[in-house]
C-alpha cells in the first residue's frame, strides 16, 4: 500500500496543475489554487509543499488581510534551478548559465571552428560549462542543456543530419554526449530554429507569429506559429535557402540543385558578384566588411540581396501573416541595408491588409539571440507538464531517479 | 452559501477536465477517471452524473470483472445534440443537420447567389435549417451553427470584411442574426478555411499540417498547423490568390493590383486565354465544363494553371513543410489536370527531404467538405472547455442561462 505520499505522486498531471497555475509568476495563496483548481484545501496544502520542498515555487510577501491571520502566498521562483544555452556556430562556441526566468549569470565565448568535430567541440563545451557552472552550483541545480547546431537536426532524436558544414557530425548523438557528462537532458536543435525562439522569448512575447530570417552564409528561417516553433511534416519548416527563385535560374547552389536563393542571395553568392567587380572579396564576412566599410558596390549588392529575399518572403507573408519578420544573421546585421531592400519589396508587393500591420525589423538579440534561444529551450523543457512531474516524483520517491 | 453542486458549478475547469478525457470516445470506469484525474472517488461520481445529465457521456457495456460487482464505464456520446453546417457558396447554399460525431442526418442544397444579400440569403437559412432540424428536435438539442462564407470575414466578431462578390454583406452581422433566431452561438469563417477544416476533420484527422487549396474563380488557401486553422496576425493566412508571380507580370487583377496569381491561374483568366485563341468561353463554369469534355486547349490551359501555382506551392512547402496539399475547388475539381501540373513543379522543384513525404492529392471531400467543415468548426466550440462548463452551469444553475 502506498501512503498519502505515495498516492499523490502517482497523480502527477494534477500536481503539476498548480505548479501551471504559478507558472505566470502572479503570486496566489492555497484558497485561491483551490478555487482554481477545484481540489480540496488539504490536497493543495501537500502540493504547495511539495513544489516549496523541490524549490520550484517561494513564498511572497503576505497578502493582504482583512482582519485576522493573512494569508501566505506563493509564486514561480526560477532562481533555484539553472540551465547551460550553448551556441555553436561555424566559426564560434558560445555558452550561458540561466536561471529558469532566462536571466544570463555568465557566459563564455571562444572562436572555434565546427569543422574540427564533435569531439573536441563538445569537449570544450563539457569542460567551460562544468567551470562556468561551478560558481553557483552550492545554490543552483542544473537541470537542462540547450544546444543549438550550424546545420540541420532531427527533431525526434537531436542528431544533426547530412550537416553541410560539419564534417564528423553526420548522426552524432549529441543529447547523449551532453546529457552523459551533465547528468540532465539535452535538447538539441538548429541554430536559426533556437535564434527565432531567442528573439521571440526575449523581445516578442506576445507575439503570436513571427518569422525570424538568418541571412549569412546560408539562408534559412525560424517559423513561429501560435507562440511556438513550427517543425513541419518532416521537421524542415523554414528551409528557405533552397526555395527556387527566378533570379538564380541556371546558376548552381552548393546543395547540387540549380536556381536556389541561397545561389544569388547568401554571402558567397554577393563575395562571387564582388570579385567579378574587381573586389578583393571573397568570404562572408568579407562582404560583411566592405559593407561596414561603406564601400558601394558592396551596399549595393546586399540591398538587391535584400529584395530577392523580399520576394519570397511576400509569399511568406500570405500564406502564415506574421506580425513580425526579423531578420538576422551577418549579412542583414551589416547596417541596414538588406533589411531596406527586403522592405522595399515586401511593403510593395504584400496584400495591403498583411503590410499594414506588418512589422520588419532587424534581429534585437544580434550576438545573443542563439545563445539565449538555446537557454530557452531548455527552460520549456524543465517546466513542462512532464518534466515537473518527473521532479515532483523524484521528491517523494528518491530511489526511482534516473 | 452554495451547496455541493454549486461549489462543483464554480469548479468548472476541473469538471470538464474529465470530460476532455473522455472526449477521445474511449470508455473509462469513475476509478479509472479518478487515477487518471488525481479526484477524490466522489468528486468523480458527481461530475460524471452531470455530465450524463446534460447527456455529453452514456454508460457503455459493463467493463470485464474479476468477479464481484463489475464496474460501469462511461464514453463520450454527442447524439444527443446537433449542430448545423451552413455552407454559403458564390452561387448555392447548402445546410445540413450532424450530431457532435460528424454524422450528417439531413442536409438541403438549393442554387442561390450570394450576392441577392443577407436578408433573402440569412432569411433562407433560418427558415430551412428549423425545417431541416424540427424531426430530431424530440430526442436531440440544437447547440450551434458553424457558417463559410464566400468571401473575408473578421475572425474577432465573424463578419464579412469587403467581401468583393458579396453585394450587401460588408460588415453584416452574420453571427448575431443566426444565433439571434436560433439562439445558439453562430461561428463564422471563410469558405477556404470551413473546407480545409472539414478536409482534415474528414481524411486526414491524424495528419497536423495540412494545406487546402480552393481554385475556382478566385485562390485561396485553408491553412492547418498542428491540427489547428491557422489564422495569423490579421486573419488572413493563406491568402495566396494575390501573391505577385513572375507569370502575371504586367496584368491587372480585379483585387486593383498587378501581377497577382488569380490574374493568370483562376478560372476567369483560363476562360480569357481561351477566348483568344478562339473558344466561347467565359465564365469558371464555362471552363470545367470544357475540361470535362475534353478540349485540349482547355485542358493545356488548366494544367499550365496547375504548374504556375505549383511554383507557389514550392516555397510554401519550404516554409511550413505539409505532410498534405489537397487541391480543390471547381477548376482543381475538373480532372486531374490542375494536379498534374502542380505535382509536376513541386515534386521538382522543392527539396528532396520536404518532397519525399509530401502527398499532393484532390481534394476528397468534394461538394460536402465545404458544410461538413463548417459543422465541424461549430462541434469545436461546442465541446471546447468553455462551451462545455457553461453547460455544466446551466444545468445547476438554470436560471443563469442567457
Amino acid at each position: 500500500m502506498l501512503d498519502a505520499r505515495g498516492q499523490e505522486a502517482l497523480t502527477g498531471a494534477a500536481q503539476s496543475e498548480i505548479f501551471q497555475i504559478l507558472r505566470d509568476g502572479k503570486p496566489r495563496t492555497r484558497s485561491e489554487l483551490a478555487s482554481l483548481t477545484g481540489l480540496a484545501r488539504s490536497t493543495v496544502a501537500a502540493r504547495v509543499d511539495a513544489l516549496l520542498r523541490v524549490k520550484l515555487i517561494s513564498p511572497v510577501a503576505d497578502a493582504a488581510s482583512t482582519g485576522g491571520r493573512p494569508s501566505r502566498q506563493f509564486a514561480f521562483d526560477g532562481t533555484h534551478h539553472a540551465v547551460l544555452g550553448v551556441d555553436i556556430g561555424a566559426s564560434h562556441v558560445h555558452i550561458a548559465v540561466t536561471d529558469l526566468h532566462g536571466t544570463m549569470l555568465a557566459d563564455v565565448q571562444e572562436p572555434l571552428a565546427v569543422s574540427e568535430g564533435p569531439d573536441r567541440i563538445l569537449g570544450w563545451v563539457i569542460e567551460q560549462g562544468t567551470r562556468l557552472f561551478e560558481p553557483f552550483a552550492d545554490r543552483m541545480t542544473l537541470r537542462a542543456v540547450g544546444v543549438g547546431l550550424p546545420g540541420p537536426v532531427e527533431h525526434a532524436t537531436g542528431r544533426p543530419v547530412d550537416p553541410p558544414i560539419m564534417p564528423g557530425w553526420d548522426r552524432y548523438d549529441v543529447p547523449g554526449a551532453l546529457s552523459g557528462e551533465f547528468g540532465v537532458p539535452a535538447l538539441v536543435d538548429n541554430d536559426v530554429n533556437v535564434m527565432a525562439l531567442g528573439e521571440h522569448h526575449g523581445f516578442w512575447p506576445d507575439v503570436e507569429d513571427l518569422l525570424f530570417v538568418k541571412v549569412a552564409t546560408g539562408i534559412g528561417a525560424g517559423v513561429i506559429v501560435g507562440g511556438r516553433v513550427h517543425r513541419g511534416a518532416q521537421g524542415i519548416a523554414g528551409d528557405l535557402g533552397h526555395i527556387w527563385v527566378p533570379e538564380a535560374e541556371g546558376v548552381e547552389c552548393r546543395c547540387g540543385s540549380i536556381g536556389c536563393l541561397e545561389a544569388v542571395a547568401a554571402g558567397p553568392a554577393i563575395a562571387a558578384r564582388l570579385r567579378a567587380r574587381g573586389h578583393d572579396v571573397h568570404t562572408t564576412a568579407d562582404v560583411t566588411a566592405s559593407v561596414l566599410r561603406g564601400d558601394v558596390d558592396a551596399v549595393r549588392e546586399v540591398r538587391e540581396a535584400g529584395r530577392i529575399i523580399g520576394r519570397v518572403l511576400t509569399t511568406c507573408v500570405s500564406l502564415i501573416n506574421p506580425a513580425v519578420i526579423a531578420l538576422g544573421g551577418s549579412i542583414a546585421n551589416a547596417g541596414d541595408h538588406l533589411l531596406a531592400g527586403a522592405r522595399e519589396v515586401i511593403y510593395t508587393r504584400a496584400t495591403p491588409l498583411a503590410a499594414s500591420n506588418l512589422q520588419i525589423v532587424r534581429s534585437r538579440g544580434s550576438s545573443d539571440a542563439a545563445v539565449a534561444g538555446a537557454a530557452a529551450m531548455a527552460i520549456q523543457h524543465v517546466l513542462s507538464v512532464d518534466s515537473v512531474e518527473a521532479l515532483l516524483r523524484e521528491d517523494v520517491f528518491p530511489w526511482m531517479q534516473v
